[in-house]
């Protein structure tokens, strides 16, 4: 058993629990980039999730039936177009390596879909993902609806397959904890040499290059997002990406750079002195963030609720903002007020973190379900926050940005920073899986001095 | 209570049972006919079951959670708009006439939808009916959607709202019985006046003005469907329309008419000769598909299943076409061959009933569910027929159509005969909605003579 | 040669004269009424006037290059789907009697267009129409343009046929004058009909009944609109139906009704009492109703513009407004000044004609297409009305309608008066098509006494 | 003026001379990667031609009338998207710094574009890329077509915006040489890099790896296509891309990689041994390549036809397939029976060239649009294949693909090699923007040895 038929074999349980039915997956569809020219192809992270497959043009169908079974939809085998495009599995061994029951051409899921659903009580699918596929799922269902009269019935029910996966999605097992790991190392040591390269005259594009070769050559696929490398004032731009802005002597350069390897994402951010050495105010707006990561990764373990790391974040960074002067007491009263009035939001204006895994960010609720009982209910619809439990694994990565503004100390102005490591949460507290690049301001010029 | 807020409360009560949710049912749209000349409106069938509502551009909402509700979104008042296409209810008088416990503008829908699905945990709803309702519905889903992080959640099931529809629909209740009774009542003297106006030399739009004339002085809106009227050998065409042919002495007009009276549709089917008498090969097969109909109507009582008036019929059919030397008993063998084989097709190719209530062809399974606990499983995936019940309506209509060919003996060829009327099955048998036409040939005669 | 091949055979000129191209003409779609049932199939205008073929599903394409073509795409022939669905020509059979180069089944059309469109300068063709063709027609021109390397180019520009089409359409020939001429005969008899028969007690749709049988048994397809038959203050909703209000003692009845003959639309609108005799301030509106008719229908000749009628119609009608008291003159001031400040719009709010043709609100542009030389330009964007010219058709319907409001003279309260009829310019003047059925009031009173 | 207002106003020029009207140009949509997580956008190829813009959601509209103006539409100024999302021009300065007449928010565009387009007598548009443009237009002239009654007319001719754009944008002005030289370089560093860098043992990812990291530290934005890095049997799959094989002694590595550098592609091919020296197998056949490529290079000059280059390099391919024993000679022939037949298509089946530019398979068309005068019509539909003119880029890229078969000697099994430079076409011949990464085999292997 591969772990990817483990899930399989999960997913169709809980199909059963549910009443039985067919689940549809389907890959993700190639993405033109400009003329004839495509993006390098990434495949859906569920669908991967439940074969391990990397081909386009694929579908999975998992019945719950009396007669479980998996079926795979791919590109049939073709030597003609494998001299042009490259090695194709094909449905038999596509069937027999990743251990489905059964594997069909792609061409021919019109014809066999309707089969596969006949009589089914429901359909598990995710509805408004691709248009061109839930039209293929109307015409499966009408070509059903239109045999009634001999006594085969159309599903009559769909449900979103999203919550299944991403419940599941948000588990990760062991084999899962070692690709992560391996996948933050990697990252780590991007961002190590990123650090070891900066020095002023250099542009952001050059350590964007040492961050590409690193995740390259370790064998990663590619960038798990597009690499933020943004010195001085553009730090303060949340989702920069790397320009042509040279370092400058003085000031600070942020990078959130992550890798995606064997499909799982790492995401790390650093901020670091251009020239090895923080100033006064830098070291200063530094270690409040770097105290307001600690205190969210204290909080980051079985037990506590997701937000609790966010709230200790807030409650460091706040207290930041008050003891600097970027906030005014005079203005802003006390630091519960600043929380309760959300004064903070002028310079850390979002969250603190978020699953990660086959996805930066990654799928699972993010709330309970429906509240627990004996709890008082939220105010409004909210419900409250879902408890971390071992195996979730996010990001902790709080920040402070500081615009120019009337009212605040020239000093901090287009200081930007943000610290963030991915954390597993474990049975007995937490693993940080990027710990390999230093967040500490000593080790940090240390490792710059090099 | 009206009829249709009850039934609006039972249907709530069965999604209740399914775990309750929120149900949308859209109105038909309106259909464009030539340039900007419309088709006269014809609402959806059951949009107007739940509401007895038949202004275009409308939505039923039913909120089946704690607080039951019935929502309804329709135009708006509008005065100046109404001096150009009349009187619109508009929300307000609506909701208050039609007992709805909220009502909107249907341009608000956009805006209230996505409140009346928050957190509902199933959708029921027709998909792939109308693509532009799917649309907006995905996009209420997605907006709900990116409600997730807030604790706002999306429904994560889409039921077919139509298996509960056409369950409900298929049983008549006493208001429905005594609409279709009118209904039946005007087709079936609509049907009187076509026979005693027919003679030679008149041509089939006639008396098809005949028929429009007789609807629509007595109150229905429209024929339930375009009517056939056809002479001599269009009759052999099954859904032939009214043309310009001659009826010519010795020919038969076969007029398949009904009338959609209160948006319930009637459907009757007369075959008689243009000259008033019936010549004696077509007295002989018209003498055949008569027993063949007195057949069917007997098998249509509760407890008989659906298919069994059409198998009655079959072998009455059959046996006539044996014995009037359609088919030749050389060639086929017995009844039970010809049955078997299905060698009768040649002259009977259509099934013998359907229901019929708001559409000609109305809704309702044809086929139990799941069988019965006990009985064998039938041949393939064919579940059995369902049985008749009280309350159920369907039309017997069995016929012969004979087309030219070899060793077909020339004297039936281009007949073509059919007779239909409409069947409520009663608890102790049934009762036929379209008897004032009469069937046996003496009473044409006789009608025809008048 | 046909009249449809002579259009065609014009129509491939004008394309040949703007560089030649191919013209694609699709038919109508056919409409779904309620579940299974359709409306009564109706063609597509343009299409029926380049072919006189009524059957679905069918497609022209007129090639206008060196070797001009016309070919037919129409569902080919089945004997087997004959028997159910009635006659279809078949591609032979269709392209011998309607004079075309080539005929192919539609299901054909993906294989044999972009034979017919490579290489060609332009297509002809009505962009937004039917989405179904829109994507198709981009299909075949992707296809087209995959060929490119071998030297095969697709068509570079798109015409719209609309103005072509709608130019042609504009002027009718002998053919159609005949045609439109006995479409008005049938249904000014209908008028008359419903003006005979009509009596306080029997309600509107008694009326509409008349109507729909003079209308089909006189061999019109269909009325060319839902008729309007409106009583009492329902006349004061300009596209009221027939409904089942009772006509009244001393309560006007206004019948907008015509037919489709032949596919060409007749378009009539006679006022008149329901008791058979006009009332004071009845005759006093209708007689300012009817010398505005007579004044547009003067203005209705050749070098008139097509807005003169309006004009004439506005300036007898305001007068009469101003003389009866329904404009106060105090407040309102000079016949001039209730035109240039429209308060006749109160009472009067649509326009007074209309091109009427195969559809009732026929095709054909209204302003010149650039004005004229030496002509002032007309302010803002608006071109010159067009002049009229012989062989146009135009409807002629000045109406009157008071709903209830201060300041009215109760008399006038809820009557609603239109008179209409259909308009051919001649050489030396007009035609009135529509002139079977009276306008007088003594010759309406006359015949209602019958 | 920048060169993008100039080629604004030259395709005015041609709007103009074709009648005038409005040219419709929208940039790139984003495209979705994984989850929300997006691919790095890439702006569309020929709205940057036209504007420099590199932002989504923009759209460039040409008015090409009495007076021509030239409108951009973009992301409106919006400090607070900005913190998150990165600057943005808006349309302000958007207009001012690339010099448009005139510049609106892109939410603006429903409402200004009708007036952009009333009365233009054509629309210049690439019809059917993408679906979205193509109903907001469809929606524009359905609003201008509403309103013919007021004068107001829609443009009733598309012109297909791309064979204008493909004829300006195939001929690269001086700044155009410029950028693509300094791409080419970049490529050509890269080429160099990963050369030196290879050695048996490393993977085919560590020489991505290198060409990656030149590319981005030379300031390149991307590479201009996913870069092959094949060794061994994958040479022979054309598309391959560069995964984990090891780069084993005795094997060659061929690397297919370009950059896109100011929007402008690079596209070289290299195949050099993996331990520095050719065998002797290897270097017979890398020499026929060479040699064919030097002899379509001389081919690449004016006058010369596009497809001249592709045959002189094929001649010299087969000659050599027939004296290495590639082709047997008994089985194919002479050297003309091998080209007529097709034999070396085993060995090699893809074209020689392409043009290059802003896209990489860069726009223009390969065949005279009519042929010339005086010239034999070609076989078929066939248009004579168009004459190179100064200007022009192509690349030249001949290869030879050796897969196991019986009949080919063993020892070139596995062997695939391609060589590929980008030749600008000058006045008097060409130049080769790629010749800073070496061909001949002696160059490639002291290259390897440093
Ligand atoms: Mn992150
Ligand atoms: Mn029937
Ligand atoms: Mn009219
Ligand atoms: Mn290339």
């Amino acid at each position: 058993m591969t772990p990817y038929s483990t899930r399989r074999s999960k997913l169709i349980a809980q199909m059963q629990a549910m009443g039985g039915g067919v689940a549809i997956v389907s890959t993700a569809p190639e993405a033109a980039r400009n003329a004839d020219s495509d993006f390098l192809y990434r495949h859906d992270s569920s669908f991967y999730y439940l074969s391990g497959f990397t081909e386009p043009d694929a579908v999975i169908v998992l019945v719950a039936g009396k007669d479980p079974k998996a079926v795979l939809f791919c590109r049939e085998k073709n030597l003609e177009r494998e001299i042009w495009d490259g090695f194709r599995f094909g449905p038999d061994a596509a069937r027999e390596q990743l251990g489905f029951d059964a594997a069909y051409a792609i061409d021919a899921i019109d014809e066999e879909m309707p089969k596969l659903l006949a009589d089914a009580p429901a359909i598990f699918y995710a509805l408004g993902k691709q248009a061109k596929r839930d039209a293929q799922l109307q015409g499966w269902l009408d070509k059903l609806g239109g045999q009634a009269r001999v006594g085969i019935s159309a599903p009559s029910t769909i449900h979103s397959l999203d919550p299944l996966l991403a419940e599941m999605r948000l588990f990760k097992d062991a084999g899962e904890h070692a690709i992560m790991q391996r996948s933050g190392q990697i990252a780590a040591g991007a961002h190590c040499r990123a650090m070891r390269m900066a020095r002023p005259g250099l542009r952001e594009y050059h350590l964007e290059a040492e961050i590409l070769h690193e995740f390259r050559s370790n064998g990663a696929e590619s960038p798990a997002y597009t690499s933020i490398v943004a010195t001085g004032a553009n730090a303060c731009v949340l989702h920069y990406r790397a320009g042509n802005t040279e370092l400058k002597d003085g000031d600070l350069v942020l990078i959130d750079a992550g890798c995606e390897f064997e499909s799982y994402a790492s995401d790390i951010t650093r901020t670091f002195p251009a020239n090895g050495v923080f100033s006064g105010p830098q070291k200063t707006l530094y270690e409040i963030v770097l105290a307001a990561q600690h205190a969210a990764i204290a909080a980051t373990r079985p037990g506590q609720r997701f937000i609790d790391g966010h709230n200790a974040a807030l409650r460091v960074l706040a207290q930041g903002m008050l003891d600097t002067g970027l906030l005014d007491k005079n203005k802003t009263g006390t630091l519960d007020d600043v929380i309760a009035n959300g004064d903070y939001r002028q310079f850390y204006m979002h969250s603190t973190g978020h699953w990660i895994g086959l996805d930066v960010h990654d799928v699972g609720a993010y709330r309970e379900k429906n509240g627990e009982p004996g709890e008082a209910a939220p105010e409004g619809q909210q419900k409250p926050w879902r408890k971390l439990q071992p195996g979730m694994v996010t990001t902790v990565e709080p920040g402070i940005y500081v615009r120019p503004a009337e009212g605040v100390p020239e000093q901090y102005w287009n200081i930007g920073i943000r610290i963030e490591d991915d954390i597993l949460v474990t049975a007995d507290g937490n693993l940080n899986l990027t710990s390999d690049v230093p967040t500490a301001v000593a080790e940090i010029e240390a490792l710059m001095r090099k």
